[in-house]
């Protein structure tokens, strides 16, 4: 049973023992007390999950051997005791069974990126949400960055004018070591086109990169060209990924992800140059934004200040100079999320995506760039509409 | 009632609308899923209290209209249910009131720095704390950051050589702007000796300043010269300070203060040069931890890498590149001490400080630093020993 | 008459009032104390000329009026006295009239970058500086930084292994202005196909841009897709160009440059992964060389350590931490050049490039770029061979 | 013989092989083409001094074996031929009997800093210069940086308000090492009281420190205190002393000059507070300057743009985002001595100092720092007025 009433009640599906991303959830679930884990299912071993519920204070008969005996355990509950939603956190081919299955029972659900592995079971999950009119949310977790709204709202507000060029990076030194021949279970289904899908990097770092720039800079990528390498013997999906990117308003730009660019731990990064102006944030010193006028003196401002915009505002809990990071990114995500869920509990109809949490939507459209970056690549390059 | 019988049962005093600390207390608290609020008196003013605990989603019957209260009833709980630890989190000048009747009753303490507002008060508590035997906690939060466990680990481990200087800065710009005459909360108890006590900066950044020094270097500063300025009219406590110091082990540093320093924001930074080595950390960009050994490439370190040592990997959450930030390094205190309530609980005799968790005897000697630098500046700079 | 006979004497051609790179190049020849600017044809106006060669203390009588004049009139003078090499400054399209007008005349040439509007002419120039043999050089400043060096050391030794991943960017926003509308002569020349040659920002960033890459790794850029644009209306050059690359040892990249991304003063940078380590060198920060290794943190290497490899100390003159520049980079390459010209004189045979000088093949080797890129973006983005 | 006669006619002391500041002098004053090296004695070893000469290109008959030939040679040419201003540079102690003869014999000087080793010479100096009425300059290279021009200009435009706080650090790792053991020429007279004077790091690295100050605002520090160490062993001049400082205008700050900072080159910056805005500046990355103003975002101006002063625009050579460094800046000190020996010859009468050349009063006012520091130290940090 459940104290704190005020609480939104959550399930999790992954994040057991040996998991990385599993933790990361709670934690952002947990931090602005308004989401209490209530249940789980956290790996295929129910051992596992025994114990990971057990390290979690959870109520064992609350921790579920597989998702489905979750789904029906909770549903059994009485409304107000049972989850409310569910955290999809496991490998990327099982989010779309899990995520059906919790929207066939009545369950909002939030999900991993990349959605699923497949632009047919992106579009078939998409008419599920439609149908079933439940939440669901995508945790593309860096748009929650407070720097990142500021961002947006300087380009929506026109502060850069027509958008030219931009520039966005994600790059990562994990996989320049074959970690997967040592057993390391994030490297191993990451490499694993049956775990991870069609794309390596470009699913892991690559969907990211698309959603901060199409939600920063309010504006589609029309169209794509991508080069993509394999360099580590015995593997097949792509390391590393050059594109070449036209937006719909006319501009171009770059993208690279990798996962083979060593010196980098988790720099994804991102530059918008405008007409008059240009803006540059990076997701590892995030509590900054460069801001630059053509001929003015560079600006770098910083969260929390009185000038930030209320879009940065709302989502800064801490003073100027008190760096909120990663952790804090992912909860507004959660919280937004949780928001809406509550409003959904009180009888609200709250919109099915908003600025803080990404709907099923930028899922499907992270699945479909994917897609399409494999098939330019596989036709050298032949420029390719991201439709 | 609390579901979650793992975790550790916390009150709080303040903390209510208006405030700013508490609020961080509270999300520190609730990052890693081992505390739970379970009650508090978060303002003097009972609606306030009533209003703030509401929003909490604590149950009504324990949200108590002042701490006298809030420690009897709880005290009259089941073992099982009352609050086992209670957050201090209120203007300087109450600390000792409120954490002495907590001890007087049985509770087990964490108090918000600096510790009380004379040496004579911090005495008194210290002779309490060892009497009654419990668990005392001050939130010096910024030695929980990662990479300031990993540079007194390389300075423990004698990777600099023998300590020649120290550089340690705390500037903020807040207090550049007559805050209090605007009626700001922050600003209004800050520069009133009432409630602030001997110290105006140097009790908000001073005591933080020297706690990271010494617990960094492992050395303890011997004594010290400061010059301290009020500039703003109708203020009467130090705004800046600049100090001269000596080590017990023959090095020698400076150190500055400042509420006025326009540009900083909560710009901790601290430098330690050795015979053979140096390293340099920065609060506002916490991740990182300079490292450099003469001839040879300045050295960045980053929280998370395998490279790490254990003192910084036992205190790291997520991966590197992944930013951790204030509210992480303000967890991990807060973490370590509910690890140390549970121990007692379950019957055992925890520490009574640690490396993750600074006691008493630190809450002691920082006020001891405010009283002999105000000592020092009264007498135009005339070295005092920190005894 | 020269008073300092050790002294290489120069003439030059290009860079009078209303230039930029003349007066930069008159710097970098002065810097190193051995070469002596003896005479000049510094504008199409022999009254700039005239007004410039005062102002320079030039003699009145080896300031001439066109540049057939120069080379004919010191052609005329005694061999001890008459100037040794001639530097070429002006706009790309006189740059091969003049040079090749120069060869014939005897002189050895420094030319300014791109080497001239054309593949044809770049081959014809080639061709003479072969059947001439007398010495070419193209000012590639870059290269003349002491940790390009250094960079270019460590890959040559092995540290990086295997090049899998280049990133090289120019950015400049100079353009995002159409100062062209006021008669500013910089921006002129430059946006007119006829003075600029066949690239906009291709000549003017790219030539630099893909002969520091190439410097750097030792290793020729196989083929490229490129995928050019203008906005300003009125142009036709390209403003900004996007290209994926594909090395010969298989590692593919990207490049960016332009010169309309607000923002960036002259922002040409390098970055280049291998299989064990990378390394990156920003032009605007030029002491520095970041060094990456897989699994250790960070180095950043500072000119003018002993750890520094012969190559850099060989182009270093002042000691760590006194910051050399764009001008002494410049500098390098003048002197490289000169040293060659006095073994010349002495009677020696020197290389037609070195390390430190770039030669005609250099030259050639831009004017290809360019030509190549304008043939793919006009084939949307087909990848074209650098042959 | 010279044969470009727009140039003045510099000879030099000091400066032979094995020396290090003697070439920077001489880049310095090439730089800029308008200042020809004609004569000089560059060591006490005449075979030094004619092999330096030879390397050179000078005329061996103007390369003397001692300092008192230079000046008697010199005097005895033609006006028009003989050397108009001499460039000391020699160790500390030989700058009095030096500078002195030279004034003697009618030359103007350029002398290094420190000025000289007692404020007895110093006096005695300032007097000749009077008496003579000849030019003489110090050289205090960093005040030539046009990014502090901007920084003084902003502070004497009032943009920072009142000064309240001043921040000044000049640190070196240089003698963490025992250089003088193996008879490194720069160590050997740096930590040698006969040559170097009173001061150690304060005659080095202090006397810039102190110039860079009061120069940037224009204002004098009216008294300090000052804890001076020395750590290695058989040295005895100070290594490393940390200073307060009291402003003449009521604002305070602190100075640390070190030369066992493990970890800095030749980290000499500045930061300066005032009542609504800051500045700062670093040497090592010179073409920068934080300004920042209450609550706004931080700007970074960047030297060459067209926001900048005519202060800083008047020593810029090269445009925005080409950086110009330490060399650069030392030879902005050398054209304006360069021009005011000009104006001399020319029968004008210049200014004795000037914003872009320090005379004879910021040479004595840097002797009195080191000596008033000394005594400081020695009196356990009393509080010394610089008087």
């Amino acid at each position: 049973m459940q104290a704190n009433k005020k609480r939104v009640r959550m399930g999790m599906v992954g994040g057991g023992e040996g998991a990385f991303i599993g933790a990361v959830h709670r934690i952002a679930a947990a931090l602005d007390q308004e989401i209490e884990l209530v249940a789980g299912c956290f790996s295929r071993d129910p051992e596992n999950t025994r114990r990971t519920g057990a390290a979690l204070g959870l109520d064992a008969a609350r921790c579920y051997p597989d998702y489905q005996a979750l789904f029906a355990g909770e549903a059994a509950l009485p409304a107000e005791e049972r989850m409310e939603f569910v955290s999809v956190v496991t490998p990327n081919n099982s989010h779309y069974p899990i995520a059906a299955a919790a929207l066939d029972r009545g369950f909002h659900v939030l999900c991993d990126k990349p959605l699923v592995v497949s632009l047919a079971e992106a579009r078939a999950l998409e008419k599920k949400v439609e149908e079933t009119g439940l939440l669901f949310c995508v945790s593309y977790n860096y748009s929650g960055n407070a720097m990142v709204k500021e961002a947006r709202h300087l380009i929506r507000s026109g502060a850069l004018g027509p958008i030219r060029k931009v520039m966005v990076e994600y790059l990562q030194e994990f996989l320049s070591y074959p970690y997967e021949k040592e057993g390391n279970k994030q490297a191993l289904w990451r490499v694993d086109p049956g775990q991870a899908g069609l794309g390596g990097t470009l699913g892991d770092c690559g969907s990211h990169a698309l959603h901060l720039l199409e939600y920063l800079i309010g504006e589609e990528v029309a169209e794509l060209s991508a080069d993509k390498a394999v360099y580590m013997p015995g593997r097949v999906l792509d390391e590393d990924v050059n594109l070449l990117l036209r937006l719909k308003g006319g501009g171009k730009g770059t993208m690279t992800v990798s996962q083979i660019a060593v010196g980098h731990e988790n720099d994804l990064s991102i530059r918008v140059y405008g007409a008059h102006g240009s803006i540059q944030w990076r997701q590892e010193d995030p509590n900054y934004l460069v801001h630059c006028e053509f001929g003015k003196p560079k600006k770098t401002l910083s969260r929390g200040n009185a000038y930030c915009s209320a879009d940065a505002a709302g989502v800064t809990r801490i003073p100027t100079g008190h760096p909120e990071g990663y952790l804090e990114a992912f909860a507004t995500v959660y919280r937004a999320f949780a928001v809406a869920v509550a409003q959904r509990r009180a009888g609200a109809l709250p919109a099915t995506e908003g600025p803080d949490y990404p709907g099923i939507g930028a899922g499907v459209r992270g699945v479909l760039f994917i897609a399409k970056a494999i098939e330019s690549a596989q036709n050298n390059g032949a420029w390719t509409a991201l439709v």
